[in-house]
């Protein structure tokens, strides 16, 4: 194994003294928020130590076989722990109301691969090249010589896959694979996980991807591509947010699509986009921070307060500007 | 690397002394095929040997970037050989009209992974536990010493890719990650590779999904799920029978479903059923025999005369009849 960063020897000496932990993630976790939290619970759980996993929103249906014993709990006032350690949450806006209940706490780490993490914490692990917090997390553990059990191993690739999107997205490094084939060498359940993970959509899903593909529309020689995420849209197909994870790759994957966006209506004057870039000359993470958001060159998201339609004409100008700006 | 089987020394002492090959594959020729071939003739090429591929059928659009010097091409009568290599043909019915063309040689070399492999050349490398031919081509690279330049590493990624589907058929070992962990070392394009191959779907492809979520139906407790394909519907979309390829997976991956079927129009009378199946007690290779077709438990069609709607009443009677008697 490569030699490791001193953030990790750090991060392990931090731990050791300590009992109680909390493992906090962001909110509407994804595969490798949920991923993340559940192996480092495992592991730590494994070391004997107590353990409990928060979260501000519940675990996505298809990522529950990870928590077959329940750890993922809500958060609660009235505790206090040892240790918080945060995974995959770039901002401490992003654990959502979590941030109000850890303020009992000796030591907060801060384990993530987002460009844009703010440091929030007292130890900060923030490896931006690497393509998804799992594969940090398999590294630590690596380091620290705790067992790779299967149920951890599960957890891991489930993280790495989602947020490498099945190993083809271009941040995916050499290094990812062999990550993964690591963890299958060590018992990840390659049917199970991918079974429950990309081929068992609910039928509240199914019904918001009808909505999709009658509402996108294309837009600058079909080079952007957007749709809407209304309330009323997510009421009448039964769905909650959890069951949109994953929907604008459907608009992306559009043959002369660059940029994707998907518009979500938070509230009546409050719009949540994420936007999706094909093409690595146009960074959508330059067009997120021009309203107050971030993420990635390839894949970022804002918030948006205004009027509909205004947040909409905003947003698509910003895109085709930057389009034209790449000469593509 | 670990040790090599040693048809690989006898494939390479074979070609060692030739000069003239042509490097063939099956019919309707899918990433692994095309990967394969394309990255065997490349290092042949650089070896200093004369190589042409030939394929009965064209290939397809979205692996044309493979080959941008046109090395594909149909086969013609008239040509002799030192050598010919077949790659990922479990048979010569599978390579088509290719078998009359190539009598006139002095070696045929059969490399292959499936385990139906009828071993019809002179030297026969079949490897039935690996979940792709290009995985077989990079040890024979490898074993060789030949150079695995960029172009070559992505004719092999794109091999293993499609056919382990991005990494998740239960088939993909922990030594397949690690093949692609080195291709991407040396050099393989994955963020061209997986615009072209996987997110390029043309926008004709996209008003035929459009079709299915606004028309599939459910049945029998969700556990039945089809949809039909009439020529207008191709008509309209402006799509051919090559986009429809995969459709049926969308309504497959539908939580409830057990058994999805898309029903496509031939002629006026005449039906052609897709089938699959998503428990391994419901055999739909059974179903599709009542009607006179075939092919696995999981995955098989056949094509049925008959009124169109007579035809659907009668399939989904019988999908419905397998799940009752497999008391799911």
């Amino acid at each position: 194994m490569k030699e490791h960063p001193k953030i990790i020897d750090r991060i392990l000496e931090g731990i050791q003294p300590h009992q109680s932990f909390c493992i906090i993630g962001h909110v509407r976790p994804d595969g490798d928020c949920i991923g993340s939290q559940m192996a480092l619970a495992l592991a730590l759980r494994s070391e004997g130590k107590q353990v409990v996993c928060w979260n501000d929103d519940t675990v996505p249906r298809k990522l529950r076989f990870l928590d077959p014993d329940g750890l993922m709990t809500r958060p609660h006032s009235g505790h206090s722990f040892d240790c918080v350690i945060a995974t995959d949450a770039a901002s401490l806006e992003r654990v959502g109301t979590i941030a109000k209940h850890i303020g009992q706490r000796k030591l907060f780490i801060n384990i993530d691969h987002h460009a844009s993490n703010t440091r929030y914490a007292d130890l900060n692990w923030i490896a931006a090249r690497e393509p998804s917090t799992g594969e940090l997390i398999y590294r630590l553990l690596r380091v620290a010589k705790w067992p790779i059990t299967p149920p951890i191993a599960d957890c891991l690739f489930t993280a790495v896959s989602t947020d490498t999107g099945s190993f083809q997205y271009p941040t995916t490094r050499p290094g990812t694979y062999h990550v993964a084939g690591e963890l299958v060498q060590r018992g990840a359940n390659l049917e199970r996980i991918c079974d429950e993970v990309y081929q068992s959509y609910p039928l509240a899903r199914v019904r918001l991807l009808k909505h999709v593909y009658n509402q996108f529309r294309l837009t600058h020689d079909n080079q952007i591509a957007w749709f809407w995420l209304k309330k009323r849209d997510f009421t009448r197909a039964g769905a909650d947010t959890s069951d949109a994870e994953g929907l604008i790759d459907h608009i992306r994957e559009m043959e002369p699509v660059v940029v994707a966006c998907v518009l979500e209506e938070l509230e009546p004057e409050l719009t949540r986009i994420s936007l999706r870039s094909k093409d690595s000359r146009v960074n959508v993470n330059h067009i997120a921070a021009q309203f107050g958001g971030g993420g990635h060159s390839a894949a970022s998201g804002a918030r948006i307060a205004g009027r509909p339609l205004a947040v909409q004409r905003r947003v698509v100008a910003a895109i085709k500007k930057a389009i034209d700006a790449a000469k593509l």
